[in-house]
């Protein structure tokens, strides 16, 4: 009855996440489409934004086969970005966990697993290899690819050296895998939409298989700062990384070990804090496991360190979020704010709110939020969401006159981090960590007073205005009738009078 | 400006779950110590049922260290289950996607990920390593061990064998993490009784810091029958299944080779399908990848395969189920349907539904829903789950008579599969497949029509013996009343009239 040892088997990452492709939003043929054009478009921008490069996206989606339900759908994404090293290319797109998103800066793919697991999924449902075409400008190079699963290992169909016009630059993506786009496609649009909005400085273009076009023009030439890589925060270490800095540094002593490894510490914090705990300025190298253990519970416990730096974070900034709802939605009013820096378990983020009101914005019965993580639209889980959780629920919109399911109001929440606390890899909602409670709270509660502010002057003008139309409109009579009356022949300019008038307090002012 | 080859690195699997451990549940020492536990009772019980033996289980939590808000917490899971190799331990205790839950049967764990994520955990918040012991009856060896997270390697820091008594068996571990029981007790101490509630065959003690003692004690010796190992059903298979299983066959023809190695396939059934599709009968080892997709396409198209094996399922049963609600909400009436095996996408699975009502059920306000899969509860994220959303839109409750906000009813769904669709590694909630759907409506509205008749029944019958009471009350007044008028000195006896009075029909009816 004991376990047999040939009950337990080993499996690899690729065949971990074949297996489990629903925890990574792959769990449909609609969902699967949805998921495959959203990962290949963030990876595209994420390849302009971090080279500065002014992102041109062109997605087009083509269906190659229909057998009742069956959709063979074929998606090419290519992007004007950096380009990719061709010695990288097999393994970039055909290892699981192998990429460029293991470091510490805010980008829109965290778990660097989205472009991967779309690949993998086109390959189970059609066996067709993955084409792959990326340049710098100078080279190009084309790769048709597949994925061993079981060995988590790519294997090169075939590779050429190729011309695909002088001075080409970027990556380009092509691959076939079943879904079903006639019900992806609201989504989609959806997505890209709310993409355009967050990225107002890229055009993107969007052909469905009808070969109608969306395109999202560029209305800004500004892109937001993009964000530095960054060293670990003290405050968000833990023995497993202090363990694998002291393996790799080259710091002989404490001090400098600690200001040279670990964000926002200088040499005079170090010595200060090394002093504080009676540390002996020893080799990091020399540290016995115990006392790796106590310097890891210091540094969380030592409260003078500054803040992470939020230089690895790239926020759109109050304009740039400004102009891409303003294109989007052309409402009446926006506000937006862009919060200042704050951090939770040693990952720096910043919060973004935003509101918008009247003009093309009109009523749905329910509240409209736009939710967006490192310039990302989340769309799916809405009510499992921090900010949903917020907006509906320790929000008194009441207090600002609003009522957010029947005004024609759309809020946004916008967070960024080199750490997005996501629930599932499918990045659809965030988990609700105190300290971004806290940013998105504050964040909403004064767009919603700068709202109330403008609603409330609107009214009053309005009100302004139909008194001063009453002046105007019954002060001539007034004077006529009273010149009737007393007999003179004109009438006596009432101008002066109702300029007056404009000065006085407003009636609802001095019945309140 | 060219992506450099040094910006692209390979992770492990214990890496990817170290770094992203919120998606598996790890998100806070509040739910942290939740899943801890709730992945160690699941490991025990599974162990248990495997080998068909009635579980104990021994759980207890002591808080060994606080300070401020961190709490260093020690737990130790133990069970009488049939224990583990010793050879297999360190990897099966220190290697992430390594384990003995890949394979095609229902198990309460289907990532193989949920204990390994709480050792992981642990290591990374308080640097103790875990203690294992584990025996068969004849020997017990215990181990202390750590992992490499980097590597993905188990660390053996000691190994000894053991006597922990005369004849023992079964898998102890003890390990440290920093939690907080203290917010976390709630969910625990509702996901051990709600545990309980669909094992009413085992004994779960639970001993909390306090060294209280919660004790679910076993009130049925049987058990569901334990689910059998299954080969893949040709309807979920795909080319990469295909070429596995063409890897490894030894079969040398086509028909063969389907009949030996796919389920619910018989040698007629292989000879007609081959010879429909106009396939030859040669070797698998020699079909090319054009090929292989090919018998992918027609084994998918194929609609005369017989539906997959419930075998592999271990469903709880009417009769255990009903058992296990009454055990621990003791109400006034339970209604429970196992409904009959279905699948979806080549996986098995079986929907069981309950209603309970009135006895020590009180209306909470709010539909009062109790989700299970493959015998766990799920507590979290219920509103995205695929019950919630069926119970709460796609069932006319006054069509039953009933409101569940404001009723004294319970619901209960219990999913098993070899494959549940969850949406996330924590296994909180369950995709919403059509197939799956269709089971859950159905389910539901049968216990509904039970409760309604019992309802109606009750109602009748409340009916029925007021106006019986009324018959006994007044028929003997008329009867003395008619007696003295008629100056009888007895009142004749009313009982005749009162037997007669019950078989008229009812006035209810008459008027009906």
């Amino acid at each position: 009855m004991e376990t047999r040892v040939s009950d337990f088997k080993e499996i690899s990452p690729a065949d971990f996440f074949y297996r489990n492709r629903d925890i990574a939003g792959f769990s449909n043929p609609v969902r699967s489409t949805y998921m495959a054009i959203r990962e290949l478009i963030e990876n595209s921008l994420d390849a302009c934004e971090e080279a500065g490069i002014l992102p041109d996206i062109y997605v087009k989606v083509k269906i190659t086969k229909r057998e009742n339900e069956r959709e063979t759908i074929e998606l090419s994404v290519s992007d004007n970005g950096k380009g990719i090293p061709p010695e990288i290319v097999p393994n970039a797109f055909g290892q699981v966990l192998f990429g460029s998103k293991y470091i510490l800066k805010q980008s829109r793919g965290t778990f660097g697993l989205g472009g991967k697991m779309a690949y993998l999924y086109g390959q189970i449902t059609t066996n067709e290899a993955l084409r792959v075409v990326t340049g710098n400008g100078r080279t190009a190079h084309e790769f048709k690819l597949m994925i061993d699963i079981g060995k988590n290992e790519p294997i090169v169909v075939s590779r050429k050296r190729t011309r695909p016009g002088r001075k080409w630059r970027g990556t380009g993506v092509t691959f076939s895998l079943e879904g079903n786009y006639i019900r992806a496609a609201p989504k989609i649009i959806e997505y890209v939409s709310e993409t355009a909005m967050v990225a107002p400085y890229a055009n993107i273009t969007f052909v469905d298989p009808d070969n109608k076009m969306y395109r999202f023009a560029r209305t800004t030439p500004k892109m937001p700062r993009p964000p530095k890589e960054t060293l670990p925060h003290p405050k968000g270490v833990d023995v497993e990384t202090l363990q694998r800095i002291i393996a790799t540094t080259r710091r002989r002593d404490l001090t400098t070990f600690l200001s040279a490894e670990f964000e926002r510490v200088g040499k005079q914090t170090a010595t200060k804090f090394t002093k504080l705990f009676n540390l002996k300025n020893k080799d990091p190298k020399t540290l016995t496991h115990e006392e790796q253990v106590r310097l890891t519970k210091y540094l969380l416990s030592y409260d003078a360190f500054l803040p992470p730096d939020p230089s690895s974070l790239s926020p759109l900034g109050k304009e740039l979020f400004q102009e891409g709802i303003t294109k989007e939605l052309n409402p009446e009013f926006v506000s937006v704010e862009s919060r200042r820096p704050s951090s939770y378990s040693g990952h720096p983020f910043i919060v973004e709110v935003g509101i918008a009101y009247g003009g093309a914005i009109v009523p749905e019965g329910k509240m409209r939020l736009y939710r967006f993580a490192n310039r990302i639209p989340l769309l799916y889980d809405e009510y499992s969401d921090v900010s949903w959780k917020i907006a509906s629920t320790e929000i008194n919109w009441r207090r600002y006159g609003l009522a957010p399911e029947s005004d024609p109001l759309a809020l946004f929440v916008h967070i960024c981090s080199t750490k997005v606390p996501y629930k599932t890899v499918g990045k659809e909602y965030i988990a609700d960590r105190p300290e971004i409670e806290h940013e998105v709270i504050n964040g909403i509660r004064n767009v919603a007073r700068d709202l109330a502010i403008y609603l409330s002057r609107r009214q009053r003008m309005t009100y302004e205005k139909k008194r001063m139309d009453l002046f105007e409109k019954y002060l001539p009579i007034i004077a006529r009738y009273a010149s009737r009356v007393a007999k003179v022949k004109e009438a006596p300019s009432v101008e002066n009078l109702v300029k007056k008038a404009k000065k006085l307090p407003l009636f609802a002012e001095e019945t309140a």
